[in-house]
């Protein structure tokens, strides 16, 4: 196994463990925490390997499923031992963002040679299963929230692509872009970091806005 | 005509139908009848597509496009005649989900030949177009009701998938498929079957879970 | 650069704009401002370059996602200074509706030779990604508004479609093809124009209809 497929794997597994724990929040049946938890964990890959014109990496590769429908009976039958399930979504969300900017950076920057489109599958593919997570789960969006969450993302594909472009080697790029995502991402949950939000006069209620 | 196409066609012309009573519902104009009936129908077997690697099935062959834009007018011209059409509107998503969910693992099985994939695939593009009219239409998702629907295209694309597997003649697989997914979503219809949700303290409001 | 390029290039721009809009709407940081911009502006394209088997165009230029970058981050800068920004957000819209309309017919028919296909690729393409962007936003859905918007897109697809069928040359079809849509969804916006809604029974509220 290439070094690098850890982080895919992982990134896989905890994104399927927020898909079933949305289902869990919502009182659903157990194939639609099968459906949840493997539309979240797959949906970031399949954007990132259609947009690459790479084989949809589950269609070759069936472990993927597995993986995730594995992890998602596991939530299944656990979930109900955990205090504040929103809160351990938020901090496997924070986890699967870390691991796919790094993934999603590695093989966009494979594929094309460019840190630019790089660095934008990285962050593209990250967000993507959170995104279609909160849609389809009826959550609000993880995206709008005021604590950094794209930057966190942003910032691991960054780091992962420029030391990569660096030629430093290549399981030592990924451990520190996913650690920078992981830092910046934990940081924001348990401290509330965020980057000044944009503010055209103070005070004002963003309803308000026109 | 290979007989299977008729499920597709048939799957084509009833998801067309629901998209246009999701725009009668919100009182759209006729080109917005067109269009959520468009991609409610084409939208589960894009996506199928584009993972599948095959060539778009309605770029290829412009006749998928007019029978949905030709059910999309008729809808128009008649849906003030129907009663209940938030009830049509789930029975045609039921013959949809039972008719898609065997025709995407029929292509899926075809062009992979992996039962899993097939299985997948049939479940996850009989449910997107259903989830897309709902995204768009801003109609409550099918997907959160309490009473069976992924489970009902699970089954129809399992059944399939199984038979076909095992050598059995092709139509009757597809006709067995077809019968068990519309079996167990019309019961879900018409008796509020579901499987047991999960439910972590019995009593509590999903809401209200932390 | 081909003519028509300069269509591909103003719509990039304004949907960029009416991202980086919803997102100062929001509140968000700027890397919000570019993320939501950059989804914006590149969604409707992506999708369309995916269905039609042609490699996704941001992949192989890098100057779109600099000219999105760079849009979102003025917005970024001046959104203070306008008065209504919602407003601002539908105009901008409008442009990037036309053009793309426009854009997405051309490429939809250059490819598949097929005018069915490019209105439909060009109406699809056009609408996506303030589709998207209304999605990711939570803003209330443009589609979803009583005033003309689809068919706007689609009079400019159809438009430059038969005018370019007719041999007319490519950049007055593609002019006349911008300025029927805006010139539509303008009158929509400045005076309300809208096509006669489906009304089963008059004065009854929408949100009534079983």
């Amino acid at each position: 196994m290439n070094p690098i497929e850890f982080f895919d794997y992982a990134g896989i597994a905890v994104f399927a463990a927020t898909g079933a724990l949305a289902a869990s929040r919502k009182q659903l049946d157990i194939v639609s925490f099968l459906f949840l938890g493997g539309v979240t964990a797959i949906g970031g890959g399949t954007l990132r390997d259609l947009i690459l014109d790479a084989p949809v990496f589950w269609v070759e590769e069936h472990n993927y499923l597995i993986v995730a429908g594995a992890v998602a009976v596991i939530v299944y039958f656990t979930a109900h031992l955990i205090e504040s399930r929103y809160k351990l979504l938020l901090w496997f969300d924070a986890l699967g963002l870390a691991a796919y900017s790094v993934y999603g950076a590695w093989k966009g920057y494979e594929l094309t040679g460019s840190p630019l489109v790089a660095i934008v599958m990285g962050t593209l593919t990250a967000t993507f299963g959170g995104i279609l997570r909160d849609l389809l789960a009826g959550e609000p969006s993880v995206l709008l929230r005021p604590e950094i969450y794209v930057s966190a993302s942003l910032t691991g594909a960054v780091v992962y692509t420029l030391t990569a472009a660096f030629g430093v080697e290549l399981f030592l790029c990924a451990s520190l872009g996913f650690a920078s995502s992981l830092a910046l991402r934990g940081g924001a949950l348990r401290f509330g970091w965020s980057i000044p939000p944009y503010r055209s006069r103070p005070g004002r209620n963003p309803e308000d806005i026109p």
